[in-house]
């Protein structure tokens, strides 16, 4: 993995965590204030990432972009705690830590997320953004639909009931799931710093696409492969639960194909955009390469 | 209560319901959408109510102003849904029916309630409300105040907090405990019509606090009172948990005297609108007649 990217996806988890900081900050010893920064710190943030380096390849500042990674941020934590409930995936590892429902109660993390999504839409309408009050508009109606029933809660809802259906799920209804479960996410943030820089989202919804397919991809092959003291999460729980992969589906070394043919098509999409996109290069060889 | 007053909120509780229903039309039978559609019909439509008759009094015509009151509806049923799981108020009667957790299951309650709180906020950036971007941005902002850890998540949060304490709350306690549990949301309703409307929405903040709260302590009168086959809730259920209450603070006859108090302060805020204001005035009257 190159230096130059994992310096810079640090300093974009620096930059958003700051963010969440403030906006959290002031509230004193709230359990649900508690378990929402707890919830929202940590993680690799590589939707952070993907949110400032399209904004920079666009031509807008960190300090601006920063509101928009700690959004889909607050998003992505929210989803986590509520996934990690009894009544849906039932985990007790995330991050190396106790889930929130573990470390404080169900209550607690039901409205430690309910108020993560709350809080998301809050930072698309700070000031700080300087952007045009359309285009933040456009960034909650976008997120908003990444989240919602048409995006990452519905990939959610299809998991569980591909869960308790019995058959195993096809290729072509766990691609679906997975773009909506994750892609929709990855892909708004990829986007949005298009966007905020007033550029055309186009070639970064192709290029996030096959980005986000890789990604779950990667994810069932650590999910047989990982170590849990490298994850972080509990490892081997798909197959433990027979549930369809694109591990069980392709096979290892198939998986391992499609993911590689999936990363070259990332990177080609960004022909357009030469030398300056090379980070955003190196985050999708990254996706395939890690150990996270 | 006045019969111009019920048609109207009848007529408002038609148009919402329309504006849900098309908004969550054309996705089949997928239970998440079900519950999301089950969840958010029925109700009295107090909030979209008074989204659209202060919409009314600024000059902001229904079919502008029924998308804010359809997204604070959906706010409203998201927060029902989570408040009936089993890890928090745990009932099984809601609006007459079976929640949405025993109709379905935990699982499906817990996204639904999600997708719901992200459709509020789609809701808020649909071009038929024909409101400048900067005005819909602040209907955005404000309403995730309102829902989140500043305002109604912070309410349920602070009231299963009490329940587990052991000591009930003083009056001032439970007075900001409601402020922020139902208050935010109903003001924010109050208010978004002036702010669509291009208005001053101070007079409409002094009259929704004091609304507010007294659609609270009715609340608990009925809580005492009330008939199931009429509330279409379980009742009785606050004093089965010796959890304080208006009414066991103040007494039957003082909550019903800060009720009527609180109504005659709402009135007064609208002095200024004149004959216009009626319908919010019989609404101040109406919510500690209530039969519901």
């Amino acid at each position: 993995m190159s230096g130059v990217f994992q310096d810079r996806l640090k300093d974009c988890a620096g930059q958003v965590a700051s963010c969440l900081d403030g906006a959290l900050a002031g509230r004193g010893d709230v359990p649900v204030v508690q378990a929402m920064r707890y919830a929202s710190s940590g993680g690799k943030r590589l939707r952070a990432f993907l949110v400032m380096e399209t904004g920079r390849l666009h031509g807008v500042a960190d300090a601006r972009s920063v509101w928009a990674a700690a959004a889909v941020e607050a998003i992505h934590a929210y989803s986590l705690v509520h996934d990690d409930l009894p009544c849906m995936d039932d985990d007790d590892l995330r991050r190396g830590r106790p889930t929130v429902h573990l470390k404080w109660d169900e209550a607690t993390a039901v409205l430690a997320g309910d108020a993560l999504q709350s809080l998301a839409f809050s930072l698309l309408c700070r000031d700080e953004m300087q952007a045009p009050a359309d285009v933040r508009l456009e960034l909650v109606r976008s997120l908003a639909a990444a989240a919602g029933v048409d995006g990452m809660v519905l990939g959610q809802a299809q998991d569980i009931r591909a869960e308790s259906a019995g058959a195993p799920l096809s290729l072509a209804e766990i691609t679906e799931l997975q773009a909506n479960k994750t892609g929709a996410l990855i892909g708004w943030s990829a986007e949005a710093g298009a966007r905020l820089g007033g550029g055309d989202p186009t070639q970064m919804r192709l290029y996030s696409r096959a980005l986000g397919l890789a990604f779950q991809i990667a994810d069932d092959i650590l999910d047989v492969e990982g170590d849990v003291a490298v994850t972080g999460k509990r490892v081997g729980k798909d197959a433990a639960a027979g549930k369809a992969t694109f591990v069980s589906l392709l096979g290892l070394e198939g998986a391992r194909a499609r993911a590689a043919d999936l990363v070259d098509e990332a990177v080609a999409a960004l022909d357009a955009y030469g030398e300056k996109a090379e980070g955003l290069r190196e985050a999708a060889r990254f996706v395939i390469s890690r150990q996270m």
